[in-house]
């Protein structure tokens, strides 16, 4: 059974209350929940985390090695900005999926490009929490093709 | 029974022999028919068709109004370079999702950005095959949280 | 009696459903018609032709070679990327007027610069379906001055 | 009866005169006895005001409101370096048009973009002094549509 | 007692009818009785001068050298167009506060820097008429602390 | 009485002791009491906190929700490179001013704009412990406009 | 023997009556005529095909995989703006020799650089019609060297 | 005898107090008497005139033609700025060289670029006083070289 | 004898296992080990510190103040995107010396500029674990001359 | 007969052992043979010279006027660098052609320009040593089509 | 006496038959006499040194260390690519004017900014011949204000 | 014994002399001298070159393979502007360290970047003639861990 860690990072744990227009009125624990019952259906394990330390994010993903099998990463506004999150999901050693609520590109021109997306497999972006659960599915077939 | 457009943009009618290290072995008819077992199993009908021509995929698009739900639509390199598109997208009048066989954050600087994206509902980018099939879970979501 | 070809590119064929709140609630029919009821009273002739094909556009351009006199040309969404469209009008031989239904340097950044102007007499923009019209005359007096 | 004030920015006094073959070979009277013509024949009254100084500019758009019920304003080199007069079009409240008597598009490339257009209902250029007989049916036009 | 020159630039004349929106009701009159109330206070002397000209404001700015403890200016829009205007407040031989009614960095994009805010002594923007008053308070303490 | 929060980003727990000649002598400690001592004068209550850790800044700005009433933050050198403590600024729910001990403007290019500044109410910068005392005066006054 | 694919692409059917001061006096059939007495000369067959359509093209280039050994391409004013048709040329799956007759690093800066020379052997530009016959030979060696 | 104008942009009546370790001690009378020396002593007649006001300038421009054969033109801060005054030195008829006190090649980086300069005979900058009597020299010898 | 603190900056304690054809095959124990046996020979003492928090890193900087003389700061990722941690550089008030087990110069473009370096004495980059070696030498040296 | 000089400059000497996989295993002398061997078919004559000097290429370049009828230049490096190269191709006062062994538009970004091409015939690149063949070829051509 | 060295950059040599429509029809020998001739007048000493190599430019610079009391420096197209040229005019120890012929400012963008006039006293540009004769007058004036 | 030679670029010639507060007043044969020193005690030998030429330093650098074991390179002006030198050193068959005396990062944007660090192994600056002996080390030990 494959083990996926999922990273959320900076303001996340805000969801719900943070802008509801922009992120819509599901909290966090909400999504997670929703995973949760999306790993069973596929048979993968989920464990989540949410930090709004780049440091932290980066403690993980290195903690992962060897305990998990994929990572689910919503960078969160260091998506934009930070070369080490790059650094650390390259160093990841494991497939990593980036995933975002909103759709970037609609958005402010910093967050037309990610520095850390040219480290993942691949990106969803737009679909709110369901960027999630398909991210998930994403990974879960990822990890089954890679067998 | 929600009705979607699948519109594949640009060189995808090559799938399989183009640059197979790039973007894969499958064919187009392979992914064509993955799609529709998936549209079975959620529920939903989906109509396939490929150009090369920019023209002609604005006129599906055009075309397709009143008569489907959402468009799945991979524009392939017009992506980085067609307002036209861009246009056709939001003058579509139903859900658009961006979809990309491979993760164009990932290769070369002028595929980082997409013209076409800003009037798309999200976009799903580097699985492969996979991201049509995340693409088909993502629209039919939508539709049915917009119901 | 000069002939004045109206040439419309991409999405105008959606004029009245697109985005109304952008491009206003005629259609291109009521634009043709406005066209030549103004023709008539200039004592000009005009012809209209859509299309969504920058390849159809510019097959039309080079067709008129002989048979008109000067072009009334929106180019839509490739005013801001098409190279080839712009040689196109300056390979026309005739003088050609752009137009545009909106402003478009009050809308994204994008749509600030045309490359299709430098090869043509002059530009119109923001004015809805009457940009067309002074496009026609601006077209008929210039064909006049010029004789 | 529509009032419109017709505003004439930097070096536009010495048309006719300046760089005729770019320019052309009319004067600004010329132009106004042409505009005063058209006013007539559209039946709206113009009165027009000429300067070198952006600060009279402004003052003039300022003392214009409640006067005047749309300016037709050719901002000479102010056009892509003056944000305090796009600042004054925007503190107009009445329409203002902008017109210039070259096709700036096709000239050095500190003329492609207008600061000033933004805050504009729409822009005309390139056709010599006809670019101010258009703009006044377009204000004119732009003033009936709201009426 | 210090004496304080308060400076307005382009379209502040214009305030209180001038995009209430976006620059707020109160009058340009009315925030110089607040700023006199608030000298009194302060134990300083302040005397106001709006000009829509660079020119003006730039004669004020070398008049005020030897009369003046400090200045008080609102750039408008010559904030981000003007070396003119930096050099002149260079010039001034007294400190000069830059202030703003609006937060420039949370508007349009050729907003978000101030070519005459390197040769002054600080910047104060966002906070409507309150701008002033900070901004008047933030002099009164440079010049306190400088004695 | 409004709660005010006072976060104070990077490196500015050296402050006293960290380029004087760029920052000033006094210490964070000085700051905070003259913060307190206008804190009491205004009838506002102050608590002040500091970090030189990005998640810190972030984890404090979401707990101080239902908490505080206004914010007056000074990002340090986060200010030109964090998205992640815009977003935690946006997502703060109530007003925040931003502070700078500096004139950015008149620093490094590469302290030239914020990507703070676009979430905030305003920003005030250029007078030493000065700043925060008027951004304290700000964010009361913006609070009780706001009432 | 060889066979190679000619292709010529938007507002090259004009030439002869095309800015003939640009682009010569030849026509598309002179330009033809002399590669097929060169093709003859050199032992390879070639087949011409000229097209405004950008979709053609790419059409085209896929319809010569297993038909042909190489291709002559000049990709007109597509050269500077499609990244569909480079992608093209990258998956023709046989060698692409780019051809143009003017020297574009002569011309307007929008020429300066080709989206599509990335996918092709190599480019020759400015010699007019000979363009095509040294591509031709530059081709034909290819094969030759590669044989 | 040539008539030449000597013009003086913004700020330049303020020499010898506006920062004189930049602009050195002379004034801006002290230049001007050095011009009349030399001029008497060239064969020349010399008229100056200083203003702070971009109209003012291009007024005396205009006013010049026809008066003068010649033009002496600081533009300071306008250099970098105004395309008015460009247009007005290319609308002056008259050979016009552009001087500066300082060298603005090794100021900051938004003095690098003269807007005026491309229509000027041409330039010297960096030699202080001495600046402005070379330019007098270089004017008096095209006028010369004309004849 | 001088105290040299050794930072390691995010992604450091992944040496070894972290792409090792990009960043070798060495752990950081292994060239702490390094370190000490060369401090020892130098007659310097090394104190070693890694962390993936920007903070953490800030905070060490700070907490290093007069408890060493100087620093040897390896800052990863956080190079090339943070302010703050230049900022903590210039604070330190002792020399720093930035190293790099790669030549980042040879890497993706983001790579190529230090934001930290304009603050530190020099840089070393390229020669693998050998750069902290490099660079002890280097700060030995440069604390040997400053005495 | 038409005399051709061929000119090559930095690191062509090093042809054969320099980067093999990237510029082939040819060495200079063997290209000079083809070339010469060419030549004679053609009825040109060549003379050939190699430096790593740029002054030298300028020397050789003037030194031809007069003695030559036209010129074969491998700038290498220089191409992007070298404004003194161009503008001694420009004094040259016979035709220039650009040759390159490999396709730049395919390297490092650069490489993706010329500086000297605008000032050439045309530029032929990526055929390896048939780039000189060619290019003797398209210069002769050229001479021929001159006469 | 001062002793002045007179540096010409790459392709003077050429002068009078190289463009002589850009560069006019005195040769260097004919500027060179009427230096002397200046300089005579002027009481200085002139030495005048061609070179097409940026090394020997630099090696003149380097030996007049000692041996002159200013340059005269004409760097040609190295004016905009040649850092090791301005390092040499900043290591000569002596003042350094900067001359050209033409009005750089109005030629092609690249030739717009100097990197060697930051190192440089001033510059004098535009009027052919005359621009050295006036940058004699420039340096001579120069030196007798500092001495 | 590895036989390693040093370059030195242009102006290194005059170091002690040439701005001693940039550059220090060690000279050339001072640091010769040292280098000789260390490469007795590393047991390699050294042989030094300095050239103001840029041809000259790609000479030698070709000259140098197969008598050399690696090179130590100190561009100068050339690092950044040199594509030519870029191309030797890749071309030099064995590796080289890029050394500087200053630290570039610290000084004018324009030396923010190395053209010539892409090919090199890696870089060593800031440490005065220290640069130079960390250069041999790095170059030493590059040397025998490659054995």
């Amino acid at each position: 059974m494959h083990r996926i860690l999922v990273l959320h990072g900076p303001n996340l744990d805000a969801l719900g209350t943070r802008e509801p227009d922009v992120y819509g009125h599901d909290s966090l624990s909400d999504i997670v929940q929703r995973l949760e019952r999306l790993a069973a259906e596929l048979g993968v394990e989920v464990k989540s985390h949410q930090s709004n330390h780049e440091g932290v994010l980066i403690d993980t993903l290195h903690g992962a090695r060897g305990r998990t099998d994929g990572i689910l990463l919503n960078p969160g506004g260091l998506t934009h900005t930070s070369v080490a999150l790059r650094d650390a999901v390259a160093a990841a050693g494991v497939p990593v999926v980036e995933v975002h609520l909103t759709n970037t590109a609609a958005r402010e021109p910093f967050r037309h490009t990610s520095l850390v997306a040219g480290a993942a497999v691949g990106v969803i972006q737009g679909f709110g929490a369901d960027s999630y659960l398909l991210g998930l599915r994403a990974l879960a077939g990822h990890l089954a093709h890679a067998r």
